[in-house]
């Protein structure tokens, strides 16, 4: 599966409105922002994530003479517009946040800039990639932040939303700080590492357990974790302590166990203790089963013995709080800046920039959002990424993605770092985008 | 894009544990069956879905030169696994419950019957397939049951889990009784009826609103749906009942307006009232913006005149239920049934099936999980849908499923029509079930 490309996956507005800025002539720059528009109560910050895919189907867009024939044939387009349409590119320019910087509400993490047509068609394929995995990268930091120094694993996929979803969530756990993914489709795709264990099936269709960790162990010499708990945990550890020699034997080391069920805490430490006693403390335990962020913290500080954990439907359906509330406004036209009112869903005007100060220390000491042509104290985090419809660098090397977010995560104040969400990290708006905020309002509609 | 065929849309220990399999030579047949755990607290009842993609996958699973290479690569699988994955295809059988239909904790949706590795391989994407149709159904059916008549229309693309899940949301929520979608790939994809309205930008674009209606209504003559909060909801009504005999003169007759923010039942009565008194009484109004079923029934009960509903995040994304607990789990190999103990999550052993008893009035009564040779009172839901890889019968169109999920939803006994989830619905385990699982408690492994 490839991430697609299609310009059809849109909404069935922004192709009806495009039609109108065609019969308009309305083709004067826009700009527009990608933000969220809070915070859900769960997170305290966001990781900005896909921007790598975004400029992907900025830099691929096309309608296909396929696509153009089926829009014409649903009657609702006129055959210019749908004429026109052959020629359609994106050609505008971007500004984004380097993928894994933290960011706030109401902080822009996108900006296009582009003739009316192209800024807008793009909106509902942006929101999609941006917004999925920036949730993903923000529940994932809050796992590794847990976790320390332990070893995570993304065990998403079979409850992920659909294919790409996974995909995605694979990429977005890895590049803050997971050591790999389950999904082999992601490895081939992405160079993510992958790491497997086994399922609860192998051992079922076997007679004795026994045998079944001696095939699967036999099978992949270099690599076996064993899965402990489809019968009776500390009675597998002990099978596997009798076991263990004869592996030994024929070459065969043990890497690590898995325990899926039951008081994982107690279970841990038993097993820890039979392997122990039985001459395998080199044996790791690897724990998995509805694991987020607060069950690690809890596992970890009761002092329960793991070494890693494996987190699937969690992490890939981030489940408390499975959305962000993320939007793409339009913030100037043809050179006007331009502002929503809507009751509790008005925007801030202008083209904007985020700026953040740093105490001495390295810390984020807060956040100013102001105007990109009225400089405010503090680092500018907005950069240019793409112009005329090209990407001005090469996609980043997920080495680099990883340790921006292992210093950005580093950074967080103290508060957010353990995970907590108040108190809330102080962005301020400067003073001239709440003069220009105020000069529109009294503007007439 | 297409629905992913990859055979590499696994987790890593699919293939481990089949070159184990291979190694053994394990290649008895295998019977696994799909089933949820348990349903979410907000869930009174599931509804099947995904069967279409799920046979799709399996007809078409197909390891590519390019995905061989890459596994040879990885320096993890012997030469001749990988060679032997070249002739890898699914050659099983498959029962399944119609797409559509209600069921239950612990009823299996789908079984498997293929040698082990073919039916261990595929349990990644089926569940990933089956889950996320099936939450997404699951949660359109408390929406539809909310709405009673009034048109639905999925908004949910941008905020989707992926490109993947936005389309399959799409086909999920049309299934269930939903009118259509945004989507248009969904349209394309699958012939789902689109609906479309306006965003804030395009009257953002305009200096002033009643240009963005003007223009938008002349170039899209048959079909306007014009958005009135972005600046005031009210004056935006008025400004439409100014426009509409100028525009009627041109032929352009307005058939809906939206209103997507601030407290949606009072705006909604207010702009009926305009709508009326200015002589527009057949334009419909739309209320959208983080609608879910609660609130749907809110407005209804409150009287708020909305003739539709957009419902894009809280059902793409099943907000308050992003996840079910479904699982693909080995119940016989060799002949022998099997059954996994794990603490929390033992499984019923066997070939089973469920039988349905329905009272006088239509409405279910009651279900029994049994096994397949050992016939209960009630109806036998799952049936044959697949033999030696092929499918028994074409693809349902989307009107026999539609058709089916109507009757099923006017079978669910009142509580749950109501949207409650207590008292819980029914289900019992046939004696034979219950003896065999004792029986195979008492063997040792």
């Amino acid at each position: 599966m490839t991430i697609a490309h299609s310009a059809l996956l849109t909404d069935l507005y922004q192709l009806t409105m495009l039609q109108t800025y065609h019969a308009e002539r309305m083709n004067e720059t826009a700009v527009f922002e990608l933000f969220a528009r809070r915070l859900p109560p769960q997170r305290g910050f966001l990781l900005a994530a896909g921007l790598e895919q975004a400029l992907d189907y900025l830099e691929n867009l096309r309608f296909t003479a396929e696509e153009r024939d089926w829009l014409a044939g649903t009657g609702r387009f006129s055959p210019d517009f749908v004429e026109a349409l052959a020629h359609f590119r994106f050609a505008g320019a971007v500004h984004a946040l380097p993928e894994g910087t933290v960011f706030f509400a109401n902080e822009p993490i996108l900006r296009v800039t582009a003739p009316l047509p192209q800024a807008q068609l793009v909106e509902s394929r942006l929101i999609n990639l941006l917004h999925y995995q920036t949730l993903i990268a923000s529940k994932a930091a809050r796992c590794v932040l847990a976790a320390s120094d332990k070893l995570l694993v993304d065990f998403g996929l079979r409850r992920a939303h659909g294919g790409e979803a996974a995909l995605l969530a694979a990429r977005a756990a890895y590049l803050t700080g997971f050591a790999g993914t389950a999904t082999v489709l992601a490895g081939m795709r992405f160079g993510i590492p992958l790491f497997g264990t086994m399922a609860h099936s192998l051992i079922q269709a076997h007679d004795r357990e026994e045998d079944a960790f001696a095939h699967f162990a036999a099978a992949q010499p270099g690599n076996v974790t064993l899965l402990l708990d489809t019968y009776d945990t500390e009675a597998a550890a002990h099978t596997l302590v009798k076991l263990a020699p004869r592996l030994r034997e024929r070459g065969i080391a043990i890497r690590g166990v898995r325990i899926d069920s039951g008081d994982l805490a107690e279970h841990a430490r038993r097993v820890r203790r039979i392997l122990d006693d039985g001459g395998l403390p080199q044996v790791t335990i690897l724990g998995s089963g509805d694991l987020d962020e607060d069950r690690i913290r809890e596992l970890l500080a009761s002092g329960a013995p793991f070494d890693g954990f494996g987190v699937g439907t969690r992490l890939d359906a981030s489940t408390d709080a499975p959305t962000l509330d993320m939007v793409y406004k339009l913030q100037e036209y043809a050179g006007q800046p331009r502002r929503k009112r809507s009751e509790g869903k008005a925007t801030w005007p202008g083209r904007k920039q985020v700026y953040r100060r740093t105490a001495a220390d390295g810390t984020f000491a807060g956040d100013c959002l102001g105007l990109e042509h009225c400089p405010q104290p503090g680092e500018p985090l907005l950069a240019p990424v793409m112009e005329q419809g090209r990407r001005l660098q090469a996609p980043e090397p997920a080495s680099a993605i990883r340790e921006r977010i292992r210093a950005q995560l580093a950074a967080l104040p103290a508060a957010l770092r353990a995970g907590q969400t108040a108190p809330p990290y102080p962005v301020e708006v400067a003073p001239e985008l709440r003069e220009l905020t105020e000069r529109l309002d009294r503007k007439p509609h």
